[in-house]
């Protein structure tokens, strides 16, 4: 099957030309029109990846009842993401009691679909200082058992872990033997504490900005030492979280290859504004923005179809790209999506000139509309 | 007169040559080892300029009783400068009572002195919230005919003025098109009227970070504004009023020509720790670090070998030398100094190769030691 006469988004140029698929893989890109389905006038990316996200559409990762609810969601949630152009994504918990951590896990576990090849478990490692929205009665200290445990439950498909590094160091080094992503966030690490966890095998940053404790010129904290030493960064681009000013900056200071775009999407994503919860806390949305009853910030309501139009509007299609595609698969070691790219999985999403979705592909299949 | 044998730094390069002096100017620079005074191991850098302090060795700028105090004081000062290698300088006030302004801009009028080119007044025209170790009762909305009376009495050598642009957007135009350097400061003002400020003509900084609206990432505010607008940034490199590694991420984000060292010193540098005034503010000097009641950084006890010594440690001589002559120079537009050029000014700092002043030169003429 081929896709030709379409604007193809690579990570080194743009063309237009032709992407044969054979068996769920790109086989082939070529710089040519051929025959086949003719998409003039459209671009073609690779599917998003959103490897930070509690929920979407009135379902989330973040409260169910047990692993079955949670099974039936995430393939509820999968169709919904899909309409959004994400074709891979890992389910985000929040800080959450013990046993309620393990079925997450037990879940991912039993589950066998590429779209969701892990869990990122945003707690319960943090700092009750910059909780955010999460519950603080339920975080504890780094436990190396506890990590054990999800990881043979979930079989081994414990991505990331975001953890606070002043609470142990050497964690850090435990979970990046055991191959899970550290992403350093949620703390009030300072310059030097947050420096070392990077150092100890931390190469991932949680939100940079949120969350952690703030950037002063006496004290430039976790923050300078995220954009000096990880290798990956998440940021929220909903223009809400992070001032568009403050996006530019990073986007001139970092080298774009480490920025990684996420949604941190809650269960109110695609609804109308109310009350929603987010793992046991109640969170107002109002005109979009999703808020605990203390003011703070919870989660957004941004989808990765938005995240990608507004980081266009700050660079171009490429960056875009590379930011919601390439760098969150390389984040969390997925080496066989994020580009288009022979041998790469046929996860591709067709824009119009709009940057609307005009059609999704998964594994080489229509899947929207 | 002949200097030789001497590493000289000019704004292009460095290399081991010979100053040819003549009139008090820099007549010609080869890289050759001619007949003159040898200076084998030694470093020749152009005299530093600190567009920004208020004292030294117990004298300052802010506290007199009449212009005579003043101008006998401002001959004191110079002698002590000059043994930091300090061979032009602002004096610099702070928030005073009119009577007290217009005074030292009479003296500065009545001084007719190559190594005193003007004043800087920092203050009145400041926002309260960000008075620093300022008396806040002397703060005033900006004042266009007290400038101007501080421009006839001066001689025209009021060079800059830090002001909060929030106060009034078109008193910075004002400014420019007298020729004053207007300088944003003390301010609270948020990005977008900050920015308007250095589009209206403003097109210095005063001392970045410090006594201003702190950097958010939802309100990057006048900070984020400077550091893309201004043409020129002051910053205090004692290692105190800004952490090393922000200095380093200003370095690596700004254009090194843009950035300007100054001391902001007050009257304790070089004295003892103990009790001190800056205007009509109580200081406590305590190792070296100058403090109001409330605990606020109060200017420093920075000098400006020391400031060169620091940014070397971060950089190398000829960014030191750019940030600590040159850029100074031309930010209050004094085109006849600031570098080891066929042209300039001979003042000229030897330092040995621990960057000690090992002599100075003014107008080719040894007056240290």
């Amino acid at each position: 099957m081929k896709l030709t006469n379409v604007k193809i988004i690579t990570p080194y140029k743009e063309f237009k030309g032709t992407i044969e698929i054979e068996k769920g893989r790109i086989k082939r890109i070529s710089e040519e029109i051929e025959e086949g389905e003719n998409l003039e006038g459209m671009i073609a990316v690779p599917g998003f990846i959103d490897i930070h996200t509690h929920g979407i559409g009135g379902y989330d990762f973040t409260s169910w009842n047990n692993k079955d609810e949670f099974l039936r969601n995430l393939l509820e949630m999968k169709k919904l993401y899909v309409k959004h152009g994400v074709t891979t994504f890992l389910p985000t918990t929040v800080t959450l009691p013990r046993e309620n951590l393990m079925e997450a896990c037990r879940a991912i576990g039993e589950i066998y679909d590429d779209a969701i090849p892990g869990i990122h478990l945003e707690g319960p490692y943090i700092n009750e200082k910059y909780a955010g929205a999460q519950d603080p009665r339920y975080i504890r200290i780094p436990d190396i058992k506890e990590v054990r445990e999800c990881l043979e439950l979930s079989k081994g498909k414990v991505k990331t872990i975001t953890v606070a590094p002043e609470k142990n160091l050497d964690f850090i080094k435990y979970l990046s033997d055991l191959g899970i992503h550290p992403s350093v966030g949620h703390t009030d690490a300072d310059y030097e504490t947050a420096a070392k966890a990077f150092l100890y095998g931390a190469d991932r940053t949680t939100h940079l900005f949120n969350a952690m404790r703030p950037f002063h010129h006496r004290d430039p904290g976790v923050i300078l030492a995220s954009i000096n030493f990880s290798k990956y960064i998440e940021i929220i681009p909903d223009f809400i979280h992070i001032d568009k000013e403050v996006i530019k900056f990073l986007l001139n200071y970092v080298d774009v290859n480490r920025l990684v775009a996420i949604t941190d999407s809650i269960i109110a994503t695609g609804l109308n504004d109310g009350y929603y919860t987010l793992g046991k806390t109640i969170i107002t949305v109002r005109g979009g923005k999703a808020l605990t009853k203390e003011g703070k910030l919870a989660g957004s309501t941004l989808t990765m179809d938005n995240a990608f139009k507004n980081l266009v509007s700050l660079r171009d299609l490429k960056d875009a790209v590379l930011m919601t595609s390439l760098n969150p698969a390389l984040a969390v070691g997925l080496y066989d999506r994020g580009s288009l790219e022979p041998g790469k999985r046929a996860d591709i999403v067709i824009l119009d000139e709009s940057l609307r979705i005009n059609r999704v592909y998964v594994k080489g299949e229509i899947v929207e509309p």
